[in-house]
C-alpha cells in the first residue's frame, strides 16, 4: 500500500538561487531507501516545494526516481497557488516517475470548501496517479472538515489523507471519527512528528515523517513499536526523540531539520531566504538533541 | 506625498491562463485617474499579484504606467515567497516606471520577526524607490508588532505602512500607538475598506482601497468627508457603502469586487482558479449593494 508505513520527507538541498543539489539529495534518499522506509515524500513542506520553480521540482523528482531505482516509491508534493500550475506539476510528477501525489490547498486569498473541492477534483483528474490530501493548516491556513474529506474521498484517484496528528489523549476519538466517516479502503495517515506515535497507536496507517527524511533508522524503530501496539516500547523509544520534538515545536521542524542535516554533515544547504538558518545558540541545542537520539 | 490620500487598488483582469488583459486593466485605471485618486495600487491582493507570473506582473506595470501617463503614480506590490524573487520584482517595478513599492511578507513556512526584517532590508535596498510595508495578516498570516515596524522604519527607503484598520471605536488608540512609535515623516495608512472611514477620522494618512479601484468617485467622496473630519457627513456617505461592506466581510472583498466589475460591465474577468466566481445568489446581493451606492 503506497500511503502506509513510514514515509520519509527529506529536505531538498538547494543553492541560494534555488538550484537543487541533486547529489546531496541523493545522499539523503539512499539513506532512507537503505533503511527500508515504505516511501519517500519528496518536495513536501520539509522539502521546500513552494520555494522551488517548476523545472527544479521536476529535476528533483527525476533525480529521486533515478537514485531510488524503483525500490522505494516516490510521493511528490504538487501544491501551487493556481489550479493550472498544480495540474502541470502533477503531470510533471507522473512523467518523472512518481508513484503518487500529495496535494495541499496552498492559498493566498483564503479558500472556501467548494474552491478546495473543485481544485482537488481538477488536479486529481489530471493524471492516473493516486493522490493523498495534504491537510497542513500550519502552512496552508485551511483545515479540512470531515464533510469535505468525505466528498473528496468519493472522487477518482483520491485515496488517502495526511492529517495533522493531535496530542495522544485526543487521537483515539479523532482517528475513529475519520475512520468511521471515510471509506474502508481510504488510507488515513498522520504528520506532526511529535504527536505521531500516539496517532499510530490509535490506528493511523502512515507516518509522514520529517525526522525519517534525515534519520530513518531510529524513526523506523519508533514506527515499528507503535505499529505493533507496544505502548511501553513506543514510549521508551519516543523519550529519545523528545528533545528534538521540543525543538520542532519551538523553532519549527523545517528549520531544525535543516540545521540537523548540516550538523550531521549530510547536507550543507540552508533554507531559502527569507527563512534563516538557526542562530548559533539554537544550533547547539539541536546538537544536544541529536546526542540524545544517538544513545537510542 | 506618495503614500497619502486615496490609493485605488484595481483588480488585474486576466484570462484563465493568467495572461493579463491590459485593455480591461486600462479601463479601470483611466476611471481612477480621471476621478482624481492620489495613486493606483497595482497588483495588490485585489490585483491577484500572487497568482501572476513575473513577466505578467511586469506587463501590467508597464501598461499601467503607459496608460496613466505619469499623471497618477503607480505603487506596485512586489511580494513573493523568496527574497530573491521579491528583489527581482522590485527591480522590474522600478524599470517599468512604478513610483513606489508595496511589500507583504508572503509566507508558506511561517516567518519570524528577524526573517521578515532581513527580507525587507534586502528588498528595500535593491532599488531607490520608496517602500510601504504591507501588513495584511488575512493573507500573509504574519502580523507586524510595533517593535518590528519601528526597526523597519529605520531602514533606508522604508517610509510607510499599510495597516489593517480596526473597528472605529478602537482606531484612535491604535493610530496613536503607531503614530507615537514611528518617525514623524513615516506615513501611516489603512486598509480594510469597511473600517477605513474610522481610521481616517482617527488620523490615518492614506486609504488603500479596494472599492476605489472600481468606483473611485464615491470612494473619493467618502475619503474627503473623513479627511475633513466631518463625522456626520462621513457616516451619511458610509451608509451607502454599508451593504457592500457587509458582503466584503462575508465573502471577501476580492471575490465581491470581481463580481461587481462584471456586473458593471467594466471587466469580464473572473478570479484565477481555485478561486471561484460568486454563486448566482450572491451575485444578486452584490447587484443590490451596488444599487444602494448608486443613490449616493
Amino acid at each position: 500500500m503506497l500511503f502506509g508505513g513510514l514515509s520519509a520527507f527529506p529536505i531538498t538541498p538547494a543553492d541560494p538561487n534555488g538550484r537543487v543539489n541533486v547529489d546531496e539529495l541523493a545522499v539523503l534518499l539512499r539513506r532512507a531507501g537503505e533503511a527500508g522506509v515504505a516511501s519517500v515524500g519528496l518536495l513536501g513542506s520539509t522539502g521546500s516545494y513552494m520555494y522551488l520553480t517548476r523545472s527544479e521540482r521536476r529535476r528533483a523528482i527525476e533525480a529521486a526516481v533515478d537514485c531510488l531505482g524503483g525500490g522505494t516509491p516516490v510521493i511528490a508534493s504538487i501544491g501551487a497557488l493556481r489550479t493550472d500550475d498544480a495540474i502541470a506539476l502533477a503531470r510533471d510528477a507522473q512523467a518523472g516517475g512518481a508513484a503518487g501525489l500529495l496535494l495541499a490547498p496552498v492559498s493566498y486569498t483564503p479558500l472556501n470548501d467548494e474552491e478546495v473541492f473543485q481544485h482537488f477534483a481538477a488536479v486529481a483528474g489530471a493524471t492516473g496517479l493516486p493522490l493523498c490530501i495534504y491537510d497542513n493548516p500550519g502552512t496552508t491556513h485551511f483545515s479540512f472538515g470531515i464533510e469535505l474529506l468525505t466528498r473528496l474521498a468519493g472522487l477518482p484517484n483520491i485515496v488517502a489523507v495526511k492529517s495533522p496528528a493531535l496530542p495522544a489523549p485526543d487521537m483515539p476519538a479523532r482517528h475513529q471519527a475519520l475512520r468511521s466517516a471515510l471509506p474502508d479502503d481510504f488510507a488515513i495517515g498522520y504528520a506532526g512528528d511529535w504527536n505521531v506515535p500516539g496517532a499510530i497507536l490509535a490506528g493511523g496507517l502512515c507516518w509522514y515523517s520529517v525526522v525519517a527524511g534525515l534519520m530513518p533508522v531510529p524513526a523506523l524503530k519508533l514506527m515499528k513499536a507503535a505499529q505493533a501496539g507496544n505502548v511501553a516500547e513506543t514510549e521508551r523509544i519516543n523519550r529519545h526523540f523528545e528533545p528534538l520534538w521540543a525543538l520542532f515545536r519551538e523553532l519549527s521542524s523545517y528549520r531544525v531539520i535543516h540545521a540537523a542535516a548540516n550538523i550531521l554533515g549530510l547536507s550543507s544547504a540552508v533554507p531559502p531566504q527569507p527563512i534563516l538558518p538557526l542562530a548559533p545558540d539554537d544550533r547547539v541545542r539541536v546538537e544536544a538533541a541529536l546526542g540524545v537520539m544517538a544513545s537510542l
